[in-house]
């Protein structure tokens, strides 16, 4: 019976393309050629030029050997030369591979291994760590220094230069096809919230739907202006290198979260869009009134990671400003989730409205559902508001699956969703509410630490007998990790000894904030209670107010 | 070397599900549910309770034996049951097949023969006209009488109605899987300008994407208000029945274009969206002060079919509203191009702007491409704004083919673009400007006159309300110009005048030989029927011989 409606009508090049972002990229660099794409510092790209320099780039890549399935390794802050990989990488046809650029030397060595690495392109920041990286590493990659007009004056560690693949590129380079849709686009490394970090593989599909459905869910108009302070290693930056080429809107670069000049920026470039964790809106609004009444009236804010308090959202209407909860993990393209705001709400109390923004919220409209369940059973929970589940999404921008980790891939996707390791509610009117985070993981100022490689360097100690971190709630941070340790007798470590010693092996955000000295509640099989230490800290911090 | 980024990175239904704008339905009905979705006359639904009406209605159709590749055909005026049968229909699993309601009989019966039809619905005040199509055809389908409290009580002619389909229906039903996205969604008709109509198909991504597309495009809010002066059947009203529910937006309905009746629903429902043809928005603006200063300030209309002329363009500016001209055709899901407006030229005269906006533009966002080729060579002509070829599309929202029909559809797709048939100029900023329909071309003395052209002349006269230039046979030069006009009431201008209006402004030869003064036959959509006028030209040429 469905016959007629198939015979014939096949999929050709003329009804069917491949969805992927470099499309957006041709059609704005024709259409807002005139337009600002880029500023940093005293540089500005408009769209030709932008266009024209990941051209160059990527014809550059190719003709270094990178071609489909090679992996590009980025460390480097919120530059041009990040935002052209976005595009140059995908049209060599190579996975763009953007690393957490406060990693330490042994856990770059360990992506640089794991994702094969090809072409490493480092920002003269990172070039002393990196260096070290690629000692420790067995991985032969080509290296290539960028040297950012605005970056420090680092000894260079490569054998040729982003500047050089500029200069020696092709502007009329047409780049790979994508042949498939389903094709890897980029490579993200979780922290790892239990023994080494996964690759999560994005794809095409997936970026293309998420970009448009960051410009639905924010509205976000032609032409917007686009401040840099989330980080492109995030998530690809949320998927906001192809947001904001989609729409013509214009970059702004940062290569650091520093509020002095995040706001001078602002207010030079009468920003209209940002993205970040609470903490980063915090620091611009807890700082000195000159800085903070450099804030452009009406500019929008995407935040998530954490649920923003009520005095942030009460800060930023006060300068006129808008803010959109948003949630989602590395797995799911960054966000696709947010609470989608009810205009029933508007009338209700500051405090009300912030605990209704507070959910984590629905699905983004690209995205096919989320939801919370029981997941042994894998029925919903109750739309009670109490009840506590797993939140599950299913959907397109929901990764591929972890690079050469079936396992992982396979128990992230059972039972045909995909299993977030977050706890939440959710409400009678269907909106999710996280209550508590998959119990391991730290969230410190937007990172997230994972407790068992705080675990395992204390382990490393010869005086450490059993040690267990924990979040501890901070006003700075959010939350900063504490440790727990049991100590050999005898042994007279200092708690600063042993903060100095996780600060060796660890970026230094991830080593222990205070270390608590004393012996282990313990379950029958020997499994460390860390319920029971969260308890205990939160008595203490109770008794301390 | 890319096996690392395929090799157990299947899709599954966690991470990857058919794009359909189905999906838009069901997120609507859960996080817009108490806003309003629909409004006719006093009938007023919430989203929950569209939602519900849509399940009802689809599971009724399932239980008649509606299945996946089953045809139902619409014929109805903009109606609640028309919106609701986008969404039910293929929540069925059926293909939906709205008709041009100004078709006669013959016409109605070819389409129910070609389209295979199992059921149809009909509006009663199409029922004596269907009758006749069934009578005609040798279609046995099922037929279900819309009894809408706005239409006419006309007899019934069919076995049940539509009250009794939701009446009987499953609030409940879930809907039939899409198991794949290029599945057909929707047939749409074309008017046949040569020899029969051809059945363009549709499917679920194309329309899921195009959905998208008209937001974007518009930068259409959440919960705008639309109102439905274009005909639900013209190309399923361009997709907006898909994209008004994916953003939670009011629908309006409307039974008839009357600009009484369409100021009075826009200035009480604060319409901030609708879509018509130039024609359609000249109606509202060339009326009495008192109904056209109902139009709410800041409304925005999207037009195509005709390149909206500069005096309407300054009438709609001077009440506050905003024109984005679109293009595209049946083939395409409706528009698929649009006038991308350059900021650079808000400083322009109203004339020169009213010139820039008239181009039919450039590729949608979710489109891959629009080109003007030589169609014998497939070389994209030269971006001079002169040389004339023919416009191609290429993407996602072009059709799956012609039902039915493989010699056609291989023609349209030759060479793996669609061809549109309309022939237009590349701008050297790569905007294209249909110059004419192949078919309406004039050839004069060898030399390629556009129609358009000279329509586009005769429309800066301030007595031409409208117009439009057909080929009329001559001895002498093969073809002359010859232009029907219709005037302003009251209007004393001659045809000598005009024709000198137009010999000031174009070349001379490009002129219009011949004035005929009258009122143009219009489709519904507002487009003027050429060929009915090159007929009545041949009429009375015949005549005269």
């Amino acid at each position: 019976m469905y016959e007629h409606f198939s015979s014939g009508l096949n999929k050709c090049p003329a009804n069917y393309q491949s969805l992927t972002p470099l499309s957006f990229l041709q059609r704005s660099a024709q259409v807002y050629s005139n337009k600002t794409a880029v500023i940093h510092g005293h540089q500005q790209f408009t769209y030709k030029q932008f266009e024209t320099r990941c051209r160059r780039f990527a014809s550059s890549l190719a003709a270094l050997g990178v071609r489909r399935g090679s992996t590009v390794t980025v460390m480097a802050p919120n530059i041009p030369a990040h935002l052209e990989a976005h595009y140059a990488v995908p049209m060599s046809g190579a996975v763009l591979n953007s690393v957490n650029t406060r990693l330490e030397a042994a856990g770059l060595a360990y992506i640089l291994d794991h994702a094969e690495t090809d072409v490493l392109m480092v920002d003269s920041e990172y070039a002393p760590v990196m260096k070290k990286a690629l000692e420790l590493s067995g991985r032969d990659c080509l290296v290539v220094d960028i040297v950012d007009a605005l970056g420090p004056p680092n000894e260079p560690i490569g054998s040729t230069s982003y500047q050089e693949l500029l200069d020696q590129g092709d502007a009329q380079y047409q780049g790979e096809e994508v042949p498939d849709e389903w094709d890897a686009i980029s490579l993200n490394y979780t922290s790892g919230t239990t023994g080494e970090p996964k690759g999560v593989v994005y794809n095409h599909r997936g970026v293309y739907l998420n970009a448009l459905g960051n410009l639905l869910t924010w509205q976000m108009p032609k032409h917007a202006t686009y401040l840099w302070t989330l980080p492109m290693f995030h998530c690809n930056g949320w998927c906001f290198p192809w947001s904001t080429v989609a729409m013509g809107a214009t970059n702004v670069c940062l290569r650091k979260v520093d509020p002095d000049l995040i706001t001078r920026l602002m207010a030079e470039h009468q920003v209209t869009h940002f993205c970040g964790a609470p903490i980063v809106l915090s620091m611009l609004l807890n700082t000195s009134d000159e800085i903070r009444q450099r804030i452009p009236s009406g500019i929008k804010a995407m935040t998530a990671g954490a649920a923003p308090p009520a005095a942030i959202i009460e800060k930023l209407e006060a300068i006129g400003a808008d803010i959109t909860h948003v949630y989602g993990l590395t797995e799911t393209y960054g966000p696709a989730a947010f609470c989608d705001w009810n205009t029933d709400w508007d009338e209700q109390t500051l405090e009300d409205r912030a605990t209704l923004k507070s959910r984590q919220g629905v699905t983004y409209l690209v995205q096919e559902a989320v939801d919370v369940f029981f997941p042994e059973t894998m029925e919903p929970v109750p739309a009670d508001g109490n009840t506590l589940g797993e939140i599950m999404f299913r959907g397109n921008i929901t990764m591929k699956g972890y690079l050469k980790n079936h396992d992982a891939t396979a128990e992230a996707f059972q039972g045909g969703w995909f299993h977030s390791g977050d706890l939440a509610v959710k409400h009678p009117d269907g909106y999710i509410e996280i209550r508590d985070r998959s119990k391991d993981i730290i969230i410190s100022g937007g990172e997230n630490i994972s407790s068992v490689e705080v675990e395992g360097a204390l382990y490393k100690h010869p005086d450490v007998v059993a040690a267990a971190v924990v979040a501890k709630p901070d006003d700075k941070w959010g939350e900063v990790p504490c440790a727990f340790v049991e100590l050999k007798p005898g042994a007279t470590v200092t708690e600063q000894a042993l903060i100095d010693h996780c600060r060796k092996q660890l970026a230094h955000f991830k080593a222990p904030k205070a270390v608590v000295f004393g012996d282990l509640p313990k379950t029958t099989t020997g499994k460390i209670q860390k319920f029971a230490l969260r308890k205990k800290l939160a008595q203490n911090t109770h008794k301390n107010d």
